[in-house]
């Protein structure tokens, strides 16, 4: 494959600074600037991929998978574009790829789709999910859903709809999607079979997932370690079985007294995988649903399997994350990614949270992203995000806007922690811009300006406070900041230097 | 001192369920309903603590430190108090006092104080700040942030005023406190010598001392580290000097160019904390004001001088909590406390936060609620609240209920996680509730039933939908614990004997 003619332009967006300096970060929201107002979701966003795709299947290639290249020794066009936007170079992309330890979620169907990467030794990512119940929303308010998700930070979204639409919905998501769409496929083959359990089958689950690869999904959440033999390790549990996927599953199990038929015909689901180059998210069907449950014995005998799934993936060259829990104590988290990385072979781990205390409903996005923050801390790639919603409704923009903030927070303090190349870089700007009192450099340099720019308006709205040397916290006499710097001019006059702030 | 005749009503919350049980917890408003429409803060709080302390006073006692009762075996009221509270044996109080591990922070005039315990083998507890600047709020307004502090769970409350009407504000809150009230009492002097650093003296400092004494403060923060040579190693810092304290001794020293005066008359001020019972919390006024800052020399050699002072007031029989940071990267967080343990011998740590990165003004109580949770587990024995407006203004009501719910968060998280005798019980009455769809009854166990409540009935409002089998989230089809719920009562039904849930 060519490398050489390609030449991307990365979306980033430029903070410019009050000091004639400026700041350039990572843009989840891409090229196209899909937060524009007056938007209409219904002429979709440009197709980055086209001729990449094309060429590729001009050359006859059946496995589109970035893992089937990769063990190839080719670097992709993906390849390329993440080692740019991540700043490696294109060969470590492609050994971490290679080795399994890192995925770009790619459909070749999902065109608009501008790459990234899914790996510890990358900037951890995070998911969040949307999508329609039956009781509630729109296609619109979708579209509307991931524009938001994708504007404040969201890496992957997760069409998670079960309502009416399905199909439509999550094409028009597709189409306006500059990250990978994410989608757990049991729960239209469900709606396929009028919401009867036992009715479920592998083929008619391999049609569902032949349709929904065929729109452009980029990873398929399947929940294929849910054993027959592990559901009655639930029976002591305080909440069972809490993933939508794993209860579906126990109970078709249970029905037919039959081995979990993701798992029977795990080969087949790889061979639609391979086809389109969709990377498997192998789902933890029974992860726990509350702290009391965590770490136990069905758990862990799940996460087994999906070690064993991993491999057989990876020897049909297709790409797989795994997902990870969901409620734990923060005492028991890091022994998941460790049993995780070992069972798994450091294929990236994907977990919801974990919140680390269950008596917060209406809080659960500060809950998790404790969890959340340690998890990737310890080596999570990827952290599905939790709203505030969690438990208690589906949630509305704003909760979306709350979880996909909660969850940056949590991504970058992992960075930091873990040291990864120039992430502290946006933290020292904005502590440089605090000390020195450029109000409006915080605000831009914050996740939030808005917000930001809000609070500290509430109080000192004026035009001239952007400048003042004080904020309505301690007020001008007791502000410590203005008291640090005269100290610091004092020694630098009697230094004979000048003064830092000016 | 006679224990026998002294049985204690432990102030409780009890939450009644719908399966005819109820569950009590720790209720810092207290006994007295402070939390009541049309409140007249004028009257006060009963006074507990009367007979207790006349009978010392008869007794001639100098020294009313709980320190110096526990170092003579002494268990006082406090002490049993205490021990009722949190479920331990009265000697097992006495003995964490003894060996300073532990406070009970109570001044001999704070009368309406129903007592409570700082320590690593106890609950961890949260502070709320409180108090107007030059430029906003009133007295009624800081009463009514009191109440409101306390009933939302704040274990402990700082007046932290540097405004008008500051010693009147101060009267108004020790007087319808039920939980110890700390001060930074450099601020009321630095107001009494009209703001001018260099005019600060030890004799304005002790008579301030000895006037919020009298008033009942319970606790004094004493920035008696920051000593002269250390104020040269925060000029490699980002942020200097954050502490408001730190910066006004920093520039005091450099004014006079004179070791930092409450250092040199550390012992006067001890004679005071003895006089009423006062505890020390000796402040970290080199905490740093940003990541990049943690852990560095300046925050570290204060540390050591910290440790000094711990032992010089516990020979003087005076309880000492040590105050720590701030903003802190996850991976530098546990050295803080196993450093701290060691200079300062295990004296209880009372830590802000910290905060575990800079780039989230606007949900700060998020960003530190991590740290918090984190340094919490590793053995901090309380955690000072962080407001989503901390950076950028003086929290109203909505923000002080926002840091307070996130730190409840933060400390349960960490008593879960330390394996704290019955922590866990609450989350796991919650989460069986959440299984058996007890909505009501998970909305009364959650920290904030209100929100929990109207977050749910955004999207199902129907009182029906109380005992609905669903919610909005997932809908009626897709709901993993009515499926888990089945999938039980099947394999029971098939074992011949009763269903879980009913």
């Amino acid at each position: 494959m060519d490398t050489q003619s390609n030449q991307f332009l990365i979306p980033l967006n430029t903070i410019s600074l009050s000091n004639n300096t400026s700041f350039r970060t990572y843009r989840t929201e891409g090229m196209y600037c899909i937060h524009e107002e007056n938007y209409n979701y219904k002429s979709g966003i440009q197709k980055l991929r086209q001729p990449w795709v094309d060429k590729r299947i001009q050359s006859g290639d059946t496995n589109h998978s970035q893992l089937y290249y990769a063990k190839r020794n080719i670097v992709t066009e993906e390849m390329l574009y993440v080692a740019k936007r991540e700043g490696f170079t294109p060969e470590f992309v492609m050994n971490e790829i290679k080795i399994g330890r890192a995925i770009i979620p790619s459909n070749r169907k999902h065109l608009e789709l501008e790459p990234m990467i899914i790996g510890k030794k990358f900037l951890v990512k995070i998911n969040a999910n949307i999508g329609n119940s039956a009781i509630l929303s729109t296609i619109d308010e979708e579209v509307e859903k991931l524009r938001w998700a994708v504007h404040w930070g969201a890496d992957t979204v997760m069409d998670l709809s079960t309502g009416k639409n399905i199909h439509e919905t999550r094409e028009w998501i597709l189409r306006n999607s500059p990250v990978p769409i994410g989608t757990v496929p049991l729960y239209q083959t469900l709606e396929k079979v009028k919401g009867k359990v036992e009715d479920l089958n592998i083929q008619v689950f391999l049609e569902t997932l032949e349709e929904q690869a065929e729109q452009g999904v980029d990873y398929f959440t399947i929940h294929a370690g849910v054993l027959k033999d592990f559901i009655p390790l639930t029976n002591k549990r305080i909440t069972g079985i809490v993933s939508r996927g794993g209860s579906i599953l126990a109970k078709w199990c249970k029905y037919h007294n039959k081995e979990n038929f993701l798992y029977e015909h795990f080969d087949s689901i790889t061979k639609v995988m391979q086809k389109y180059g969709v990377s498997y998210s192998l789902g933890d069907g029974l992860r726990p649903g509350c702290t009391h449950d965590a770490n136990d014995e069905a758990q862990f005998a799940e996460l087994k399997i999906l070690g064993e799934l991993t491999h057989r993936a990876w020897k049909d060259d297709v790409q797989v994350m795994v997902e990870g829990p969901g409620h734990v104590p923060m005492n028991l988290i890091k022994e998941n990614v460790e049993l995780q990385e070992k069972l798994c072979s450091e294929a990236p781990f994907y977990t919801l949270g974990p919140l680390v205390t269950d008596i917060a409903p209406g809080y659960d996005h500060i809950t998790s992203a404790i969890g959340a923050a340690m998890i990737a801390w310890y080596g999570t790639a990827m952290l599905c995000y939790v709203t505030p919603k969690e438990h208690l409704g589906l949630p509305n923009k704003q909760d979306v806007k709350d979880g996909v903030i909660a969850y940056k927070i949590a991504a970058h303090a992992a960075d930091i922690a873990k040291g990864h190349p120039g992430a502290r870089e946006r933290d020292d700007l904005l502590s440089k811009a605090r000390f020195e009192f450029r109000w409006e450099d915080q605000f831009a340099l914050s996740l939030d300006p808005e917000t930001a720019r809000k609070f500290h308006d509430e109080s000192l709205p004026q035009d001239g406070m952007k400048h003042a040397q004080f904020c309505s916290m301690c007020g001008p006499h007791f502000c410590s900041m203005r008291l640090s710097t005269d100290i610091r001019k004092e020694d630098q006059k009697l230094a004979g230097s000048n003064p830092v702030s000016e």
